[in-house]
């Protein structure tokens, strides 16, 4: 089997599922769950389009199905040079991956080093939007709020502990690569998460079912933070207490959920008022 | 086993797996690809609530794991006197069902006949909210929008030919009952749709990235009908050609998820403005 593709990048046959160069992939549904080698993974075009054009990420490899190689031919040759492009005949790449594989390509990106919350807050122009989520730890919700802040502009995400880790593979797949375009930054809880907020001169608005104003009467401040807490908890009450509050008014119905929530008060802030 | 509570519901003991009182609910997951026999699957305490309380549908029965029948007991107390209320062991529970039921409460509704669409329409007050949806498949997306149209009190939602039954089980269960709450009707295709908007005298909003005016501009009009299409192809130019056009100005991003656009959109349409 020979994939070079002449003049665009070669693609690397890999033949056996066992091949250790393509040890990265194996087992990617459990690998989620453990996640300590400083590793995640990437599924899909739109997503590693995202990585390869906006992300802070490092990539270490690439995985392809060998049948996707005409039509992904433009997306593969912008990996950069230093970062293997590996080839596999689709039931090689299900049985490295452990199950039925759709997407049909692969990356593996490199976490580094997490970015310091109060350099990056600094770092931030005059005219700023952030996200702050506490105790979020359901993938889908943390991936929908990502794509959400990438759709309106936010410049930084802040994370306390209580959250899942966004580079979860779900979490990365439901954000269609918005947890790589939009910086994140941990907090150790939701109290030094207000305080960062506060030096850095934000004006921050909590999100709750029980808020004082009604978000379509906000006016949209210029450093705006937003901070939104778990389906069902929400938000502590001593968070709240230091904050500007703020509902959705709702008819008859318990609440909407936490990601379609950030969408609404994300596009007030930046298109309201 | 004797699980009779007086002076609730009687919860009638189901011992084997194969016992044709709860024929309903063997296999459910298939069941769902199948529906042809207008019945559809209720499952866990937040949308049966919905059901017992905010629903055009019928029961036909409850089933529930014998270890929740304590907790549950107020949600049971509210079946109607003439739908039975099943009680089976959990591991008799996930052998009916076809796999590990965690829910612990199923409940069976029938579909009934569906609405005509111009009676609902007509029979709505001079101030409404109605959403349209067209070609839109994917049950996660038709649930959050209906979860969506509940909470922002939507009248009615129309349905065209193109979209997956609202009655699927995961589209009901996103909803968080969303589906039982909000009465929806079907429609044959988009024109009909715009047709039937137009004699109702609903102004005809549509949602696509290349809409005329920004929404956050929208005055929103006393009768509004929102419509949205699938995420990739969005709505028919032939329908963009007939209705006013709307769009959510994002950055730098492909698009919003389409159940958090619903959501955005219908929040300015109740309260922007």
């Amino acid at each position: 089997m020979r994939t070079i593709r002449p003049p665009g990048r070669e693609v690397i046959p890999v033949a056996e599922a066992d091949d250790p160069r393509v040890a990265d992939y194996r087992d990617v549904r459990e690998r989620d769950l453990v996640g300590r080698d400083g590793r995640f993974v990437i599924e899909g075009e739109v997503v590693l389009d995202v990585a390869l054009s906006r992300s802070r990420f490092a990539l270490s490899s690439v995985l392809i199905a060998a049948d996707r190689v005409p039509r992904l031919g433009a997306l593969i040759d912008r990996v950069p040079p230093d970062v293997p492009v590996y080839g596999a005949a689709p039931a090689v790449m299900d049985a490295i991956v452990g199950f039925p594989i759709h997407r049909g390509i692969l990356a593996i990106g490199l976490k580094g080093a997490a970015p310091d919350a109060a350099a990056a807050l600094a770092a931030l122009p005059l005219r700023a939007l952030v996200v702050g989520l506490v105790g979020l730890a359901n993938h889908d919700n943390v991936g929908g709020i990502f794509r959400n802040a990438a759709a309106f502009g936010a410049g930084l995400v802040l994370v306390d502990r209580g959250c899942c880790d966004p580079l979860y593979r779900k979490a990365i797949r439901v954000s269609a690569g918005g947890v790589l375009a939009v910086p994140f930054a941990p907090v150790p809880n939701g109290g030094a998460m207000i305080d960062l907020l506060d030096e850095a001169g934000f004006e921050v608005i909590a999100l709750s079912p029980r808020g004082d104003e009604t978000l379509a009467r906000l006016t949209p401040p210029p450093r705006a933070a937003l901070l939104l807490g778990a389906e069902g908890p929400g938000l502590p009450a001593e968070m709240l207490a230091r904050t500007r509050t703020v509902r959705i008014p709702m008819q008859a119905f318990d609440s909407l959920n936490v990601a379609t929530t950030s969408g609404i008060a994300l596009h007030h802030l930046v298109h309201g008022g």
